[in-house]
């Protein structure tokens, strides 16, 4: 355990300033970028695109073979963030996955507020299964906002009936925007980035006066059969610990094949932190060897019968 | 994934017949052990032995190298099994981790109620630190009562001001033994082995009128911080899947590094399986590789900073 490696990072956390009056949207953007932006890494080609529509970033991995591919949802509370501010988070993914990536550039709130966030992540699916990818050798992933938007998009893509990918990997997943979580209020002191507050202010931007319990808003209140193999990795240091524990948990009631992982004293998306911080490289690794198991699980002939010993 | 092993095993699991009249605690425990027992594996010696005044089962893989040892707790609702009738399940664990494991006979229910299986318990974890066992080369398993039971071993020694062990795999935990989780409802119909009214018997031989939310009764309502590192494993087939839930919930909260899987289709402790289920060989190998990933991540030198890249 890395523990001067934690607390150096939440003592960092910590000593952003806090704004006096609330900035704008185009404010918050810009501050979150400067505060976040890595760029993709070494052995890593980044190339913009457009996919369903919008504008996306590919990440091609020098380590990538075979056909497997990566869709990624940035984080942001659905009003900051892009491809570029993640282009190092899903770079590494992509990296240790050996695995291409896309990350879609979805319209942000308040200018477009819910669904459109789930509608440009269905098209992005969408374009990607008719150009030829096969689901079985696609996965998603996505942190914090582009967690439940992850969500939302296959719940999305089951409604639309179209097959789901091979996995799913989420990174501190905002899956309930009604806030019912206890963490909500317990780990407001533990949590160096958000308080409650902090998180009402997205959902108020995103979901405005409609209905916060929408499944394809709070993934924690729908109906999650029919997704594919889910890991979920979080903090316990954050206010949206139990969005984590609280999906993993509808995802078993719901008979998806589910891995939850709590790391102590962690800040909510703390695999932003790779190359700084022990455990964040570990769960990315983690992560990468998810979703590889599950794209070759997905072959036909790996439903083979265990031999009775 | 092994869809026709899963369908076979609940087809397996439901045609057991169910008793006209209650049987005794004596006739459960013979009906119990001829359903389940399954000896150690081959290359697992086993010798009977004395732990913390009870008795207890030796098993010795040829696997073993190294101090590493596994204090195993069995399942059987706090009134039926012992460690002969988990030689397979314990034994097969200790061989893929490559430990000397013991599994200790602690009093059954309703002839030694709550909390003597804790005590005993208790006492078996101090006898092995006491006669050398280092608790960072100590780790501590057990399924179903036994999962609970080991939960509650744990904070009854940090009461005690003992050490915590390295690391705690728990397969379908029985950590509520007030029933409140959804699934005991909700699972009623999924599950092939097990009815609410099935664990209330249990509960009521174990604890009778005594308080169930206790902590050492139901460490689902304990406070868990200071465990060591948590692995729980549970079916999504299961009444008591919430348990496993809400016990990777509380130990997240309370800041232990926890991890939850889920497996769909699976039922109660499929782990049991091996050898004719791959999900329980995949899942006894994950918690093996779990519980030594954590013994060498307990030696000093472990804690090591990562190389800043």
């Amino acid at each position: 355990m890395s523990r001067q490696q934690r607390d150096a990072l939440d003592a960092l956390l910590r000593s952003a300033p806090r704004a006096e009056t609330p900035p704008t949207p185009e404010e918050q953007r810009e501050g979150f970028a400067a505060a976040l932006t890595r760029p993709a890494p070494d052995g890593v080609v980044s190339r913009r695109t457009v996919l369903g529509g919008r504008p996306a970033l590919e990440l091609d991995p020098d380590t990538a073979s075979g056909p497997g591919r990566l869709l990624y949802l940035h984080g942001g509370g659905y009003v900051v963030g892009s491809p570029d501010t993640h282009a190092g988070l899903a770079g590494e993914l992509a990296r240790r996955a050996g695995l291409r990536a896309v990350s879609v550039d979805y319209r942000l709130a308040p200018e477009h507020p819910f669904p459109a966030a789930v509608d440009d992540g269905l098209a992005a699916y969408r374009e990607l299964l008719s150009t030829g990818t096969d689901p079985r050798d696609l996965v998603l992933a996505g942190d914090s906002a582009g967690g439940g938007l992850g969500i939302a998009t296959l719940l999305a893509a089951r409604e639309a009936g179209l097959p789901q990918p091979a996995a799913v990997a989420l990174f501190s997943p905002w899956a309930d925007l009604t806030l019912a979580g206890g963490s909500i209020r317990s780990k407001e002191g533990a949590d160096p980035i958000f308080t409650g507050a902090d998180v009402r202010a997205y959902a108020d931007l995103y979901v405005g006066a409609g209905d916060r319990a929408a499944p394809l808003a709070s993934p924690v209140f729908a109906d999650l059969a029919g997704l594919p193999p889910l890991l979920v990795q979080a903090g316990a240091n954050e206010v949206l610990l139990d969005d984590a524990v609280r999906l993993a948990g509808r995802a078993g009631a719901d008979d998806v094949e589910v891995t939850l992982e709590v790391g102590p004293g962690l800040p909510h998306v703390y695999q932003l932190h790779y190359g700084r911080l022990e455990e964040a490289d570990a769960a990315l690794d983690r992560a990468a060897r998810f979703l590889t198991a599950h794209l070759s699980a997905g072959r036909p002939d790996a439903d083979r019968l265990a031999p009775v010993r």
